[in-house]
């Protein structure tokens, strides 16, 4: 008997490949099996409908993959605003050809489902959120350490901020290319430096 | 018999509505030509198909919607960096509630239409390129006549305020509320504050 949490991931795995490049409601079930080498019936074990498949890509690899993305790293820089700039740098460097033309997953899951299931909607929504909370907490945990601009509000930035990083993968993926990313990653840089105290300036230079 | 353009432009106007609110696929043409009260015939002689009428919403209905909202009015402002942020905080008041849980309709369409028509992602990426090239612009009139940094660059500079412009709306609709409007107007005035020179500040207070 196969390792039931491998078949799974397995399942899951095919599911955000296939999602992420067609979207959600042009993918079959049949489409993700065959790419897992699993049958149907271990599809319908694991997953009861296509949509619970698309809830638990919501819930469990979109929410990685944005923890993987835009917050972990930082707990890597004393400095919060100084880990995003360089965070965001090295994602843009990271995104594949491929990536630049798909967008943001979770944007594109969320335009494409939020208005046809509630559902998918709160599940979408709630990732959206939980990037926005931990931004918060970095950027509190900047200002506590003399890194931001005291008066700057912590969760109003951190909206503003996961807006960009979203926003900037959209309008890539609208205009096609990297030099349209050089932009986003120099806008988003100096914003950040006009919330960051003279103590340390996120640098000019990459 | 009847106006031509009158009629012409009573199919776009609700062809615009009801695109707007449920999606240009789930759009019949019959819904059109009732709501706009006219026949399928009148509809086919001045779109031959309903893609046509999609095409007209981008060249026409789309083009002048961004060039009134964020472009026409930059004129009356001797300082367009100011000009930006006044701007923006009076579209924000003017959206209805409904508006701001539909989003932008460019994007909207654009994040429908992009991947399965070519001829929908280069008119939608038209419009957009428009909109870039119009701040791009007035930037670099501001910074002729000394209102922003001699060190920024006018091009990407516009690609990022055109990319928050959009990134606003997105993230308003996925979230719903007003607040979070508010967070982008602050952080929208910020940047812009932060790439104008010190002869005169935006202000901040609206």
């Amino acid at each position: 008997m196969r390792d039931p949490e491998r078949t799974r991931g397995r399942i899951l795995s095919a599911g955000f490949d296939y999602v992420y490049r067609q979207g959600f409601r042009a993918t079959s079930v049949s489409e993700i099996v065959a790419a897992a080498g699993v049958t149907e019936g271990a599809f319908f074990h694991y997953f009861p409908s296509k949509n619970d498949l698309g809830y638990a890509l919501a819930d469990e690899v979109l929410r990685e993959m944005m923890l993987d993305r835009w917050i972990r790293p930082l707990a890597a820089y004393g400095n919060p605003i100084k880990g995003m700039t360089v965070r965001y740098r090295k994602l843009m460097e990271a995104t594949t050809d491929e990536e630049l033309s798909l967008g943001c997953p979770l944007n594109n899951l969320t335009q494409e489902m939020s208005s046809v299931d509630p559902v998918f909607s709160d599940k979408l929504r709630g990732v959206l959120l939980e990037w926005i909370k931990e931004t918060e907490r970095y950027l509190k945990k900047a200002q506590a350490d003399g890194y931001m601009n005291p008066e700057v509000d912590p969760r109003r930035t951190a909206e503003f901020l996961v807006m960009m990083e979203e926003g900037s993968a959209a309008i890539v993926k609208s205009l096609g290319g990297r030099k349209t990313y050089l932009s986003m990653y120099e806008g988003f840089r100096s914003y950040l430096d006009s919330i960051s105290t003279r103590r340390e300036k996120t640098g000019s230079r990459p």
